[in-house]
């Protein structure tokens, strides 16, 4: 079975996951101070920012991902879906996200919440990469046993670092905020050498 | 006419009805105490997970089918369409069956509703496929008839399945549940002898 | 400009259009006696099912239309946005139909309203053959002007007996009702000599 | 890096948030006036009208870029991700915007609210071209350096004029309101000379 119908399916989701975070953002009721209520609503809009480049970046890291993963096979179609569920799953945790910061109340909570459904995201990737690279199952010939095994090191930054400022979100959750803010600059930003190779050819 | 279009729209539908379901979970409302309040949506939390693996589960086996049908005609495209409509429903029974769990009220009918919506998804899948498969009709010459019978026979555990367990979930709706999510583990787990024949070649 | 961006992007909101439809069916509010209030939503039901199946006709009516038109020009992409609207615009007077009928009040209005929107969709459906099919302008040399005047002759059908609908409905909504159904059972029942001229090739 | 999936996943964000405009139309509450509520939601209707018809011209524009662009790096693909946040963000003004046209309150800061969301998808229109015109970086090799340039400049229209228009709304938000129509009547317009080119070949 090849992997363009799962591709297929997983960008129809990413795309309709992120267009949906809009959704959460509800408009002031009727009859209220439209300027103060609008300028009130930033922590819709940061919880908003922060979910679609989370799922941006999740979207351009499975792509990247699938372009060594050139079978698949129903473990790994499990897999997938299960990865599918919990960034489906996201604009509830953003909108609780949202609500906590807006009324100044159970931030630790909501912030960890947030953060632990990042943490199981990034663990099916990493559980995907390694299924995949074991023994080259599922890879291409044109990724060495070294490069797989470099990526799946840097697929596992993204559960590890999201698992800590789950944890540390419980005590200072502004400061796992910014964490989560910075981990995804660093996941989007330019990186010359991943394309070396290709560009070489 | 080919099947790439009906293949393409059908992925949409399920994809987009797959995300919907995230919606029915609603944000507790502000004040309340958020971390009972996440605790206490653990029936919204389960009831999201079992339609979406199902879902997952219509998605793989609708593919699994089209492989093998490789023409469509007017007849085909009504049964897949009216196969949609009901997939496209399951958000709802997903929330009345969510809410029943979590009020302690209604079990046995919600449980029977949802049940009975997956025994109308899988009426229709074997309908298609009879329909499909009737005098090797609109399927492949690469299937034989006697493999086309043995599908037949496999599709036909879906809907008479969830069509016993819709009735026992009127008595014992716990028992019901156990028995759809162990259906869809059925379905969703790895079968190697399903592929030997293509891996033969 | 070819047309597969057209058809791609035309059938991403067909599918969502017609997936959104469920969340216009509203779960009953906790508390109530669960089965008659399943049963009082029949006006959501079948209002979900009939607009189903009309988005479902208008997805094929489109395909079967992008068969012969073969490119497209700036004036067609303004005609088929217009034509979007209106379809994404569907759930809205399915709403207000399932609500009307469910509180016996106001049928005559939300079934005109329903018939109206309807009408316009197919209005612009007829547009875009009438200026693809303008001194054959945008269509495939495959179809000849008889048989694009004859199909030009087929999409009227559509509008005009939907706006004959759209005042009926005024006086008779039932009958109405029942008449949009029957005109999409018409445009969905298979048709052998439609295909006749690509099976003889 | 090809440009095909950005083209896909882009798409597939415009026609989710084309179609989830019509969500922020709500059903008017049961035992009203059903004629005068439906009258009463003209500003809906239009919001809805404009949104569709303005992000329908963003997706063109956006094409007509792509066909230019024919290669992605890691900053175009930032770009765009911004560019789609923006867009998928409009539901929301759209919904802000009808209603204070509805209540006949606070319109110039709605309006202004609305343009602004449209001035900043034009800045990122802008910024993409801008990044993939520097130095023909990510451009074809059939457009001339010449007609990269012209068409920054045509880019730049729409960020200006939006620009211009959200100032203005602040004292005067009907004459903004207009402006935004005309401008996406200009966007939409056909144009002989654009397509000149290709014809030629």
């Amino acid at each position: 079975m090849n992997t363009n119908r799962i591709e297929a399916f997983s960008d129809g989701v990413f795309a309709i996951a992120i267009t949906l975070l809009i959704l959460e953002i509800k408009v002031p009721p009727s009859g209220s101070a439209l300027k103060a209520e609008l300028l009130s609503l930033w922590p819709s809009y940061l919880a908003y920012a922060i979910s679609f480049i989370v799922i941006g970046a999740i979207w351009i890291n499975h792509h990247a991902m699938f372009e060594h993963i050139v079978r698949a096979d129903q473990n790994l179609l499990l897999l997938n879906t299960f990865h599918l569920m919990f960034v489906a799953f996201l604009p509830f945790p953003t909108a609780v996200l949202a609500q906590a910061l807006h009324d100044g109340a159970d931030e630790p909570l909501a912030t960890s919440f947030y953060g632990g459904t990042l943490t199981v995201i990034g663990i099916f990737v990493t559980a995907m990469w390694r299924y995949a690279a074991h023994e080259h199952r599922l890879l291409s010939s044109h990724i060495s046993q070294d490069e797989a095994k470099r990526n799946g090191r840097r697929f596992l930054v993204g559960p590890v670092c999201y698992g800590i400022a789950t944890v540390i979100a419980l005590v200072a959750p502004w400061f796992a905020l910014m964490f989560y803010i910075a981990l995804n600059v660093f996941f989007l930003w330019p990186r010359h050498t991943r394309h070396a190779g290709k560009n070489a050819t």
